[in-house]
C-alpha cells in the first residue's frame, strides 16, 4: 500500500483536529503539527483554510454516505428498522467519542457558516443529501403502511435532521446522551406512532368523542 | 445617563461581533475595533478571552431571562399560549437578524465547549434554566388539561430545547426559517396533541380497531 501523501495526512489528521477544536479554534499550525508534515505543506496543497475546510467536509461526508447506504437506503430492511439504525449510528458515534465532538456538520454550521459562503453552500447541499435519504426511507415506510397516511415525509425528514443536530449539540454541552435518547423516544413514541394517523378512515366521531 | 465605560462597550459590541463571527472567529482585535476602545482595554478588564466569553454568555442570558418571564413564567396567560409565545420569540429573533446569526448559546455549544470547561459548565447551567422554565410551563399545561396525562414535562422540555437549537442551526445553513416552522408544526401538531393521550378514557377498541 502506498504511504499516505502529505496532502492526505493533512486531511485525515486535520479533520480530527478541527472536529475537536472547531474550525476557528484549530490553527493551521495545529493541523500541520497533528499531521506531522513541514509547515510549508499546507499552503502547497491548499489555497486557503477555507479550501481545506471544504475538503474535510467532503471527507467526513464520505463516511456519512456509507452510513446512509447501510441504513436509510438499505432496501433489504423494513423502513422503520432502517430509520432506527440510522439514528442509532449517530448515537453510537457520540458514545464512542465520549460525547465530546458532536457532529462536524453541526459544528461547522454553528461557527463557520456566517463568514464563508462556500462553506454554507456545501453544508446546505450535504444536509440536502441527508434529507433526501430520510425522505426516501420515510416514503417507503408510508408505502409499507408503517407510518400514517397523514405523515409528510419531507417535513419529517427536515424535523429529524434538525432534531438530531440539536440533540447532538446538547450532548456535547451536557456530556451525556440523554438529549439524543429523549429525541429518539419522542420521535418514535410520539411523532411517528400516532394511531390516529394510521387510521385515516376511522369515523371522526370515534376519535373526537 | 452615564456614558458607557470601556468595559461595557467591549461587552455589548463584543457580544455582537462574537455572535456574527463565532467565538473562535472573532479576534480580540475585532472586538476592540468594534467597541472603539484602545487595544490595552481588553486585558485591563478581562483576564482572558475565556473570561470575556463567560461574561457575554451572561449578558445574552439576561435578555433570555426576560423572554422567559414574559412567556413561559407568565401565569396571566394560558400555558400553551405561553409556550407558543416562547417559540415565536425565538423565531422572531431569527427573522429580525436575517436568519444569519442563530442562537449564541448554540454557537458556543458547537465550537467552544470542547476547549473550555468553564464555558461548557456555564452553558449547561443556562440550558438548565431554560429547561426549568419549559418544565414549569408544560406542567401547568398538564394541570390545566391542555396536555395529555402521559406527557412527561421534563422529557418534552429537553426535547424542545434541543429541537429548537437544531432548527436554529439549520436556519443559519439554509438562510430560511423553514426548519423552525417544521419544528413548530411537529411539536404542536404531533408531539403535544395526541388525541389518545388527551382522551385517556376512550375505550381501547375504538382507537386500535
Amino acid at each position: 500500500m502506498a504511504k499516505p501523501s502529505n496532502r492526505e495526512k493533512i486531511l485525515t489528521e486535520g479533520l480530527k483536529v478541527v472536529h475537536q477544536l472547531g474550525f476557528g479554534g484549530a490553527s493551521v499550525r495545529d493541523i500541520i503539527q497533528a499531521a506531522g508534515v513541514p509547515q510549508g505543506s499546507f499552503t502547497n496543497h491548499f489555497e486557503s483554510k477555507e479550501a481545506f475546510g471544504l475538503e474535510i467536509l467532503d471527507l467526513y461526508f464520505a463516511s456519512t454516505r456509507e452510513t446512509l447506504e447501510q441504513t436509510l437506503y438499505n432496501d433489504s430492511l423494513p423502513p422503520m428498522v432502517r430509520l432506527r439504525a440510522y439514528i442509532d449510528a449517530n448515537h453510537g458515534r457520540l458514545n464512542r467519542e465520549g460525547m465530546e465532538n458532536g457532529c462536524l456538520f453541526g459544528n461547522f454550521s454553528g461557527e463557520a457558516v456566517d463568514h464563508s459562503e462556500p462553506i454554507r453552500q456545501r453544508l446546505q447541499s450535504i444536509f440536502g443529501e441527508i434529507r433526501k435519504a430520510l425522505t426516501y426511507c420515510l416514503t417507503a415506510a408510508k408505502d409499507a403502511g408503517e407510518l400514517g397516511a397523514a405523515i409528510n415525509p419531507d417535513s419529517v425528514a427536515e424535523f429529524i435532521i434538525s432534531g438530531l443536530q440539536g440533540a447532538m449539540l446538547l450532548t456535547k454541552v451536557q456530556r451525556s446522551d440523554v438529549p439524543v435518547e429523549r429525541f429518539e423516544q419522542i420521535l418514535f413514541g410520539l411523532v411517528l406512532s400516532r394511531p390516529d394517523l394510521l387510521q385515516p378512515h376511522l369515523p371522526p366521531q370515534l376519535t373526537t368523542a
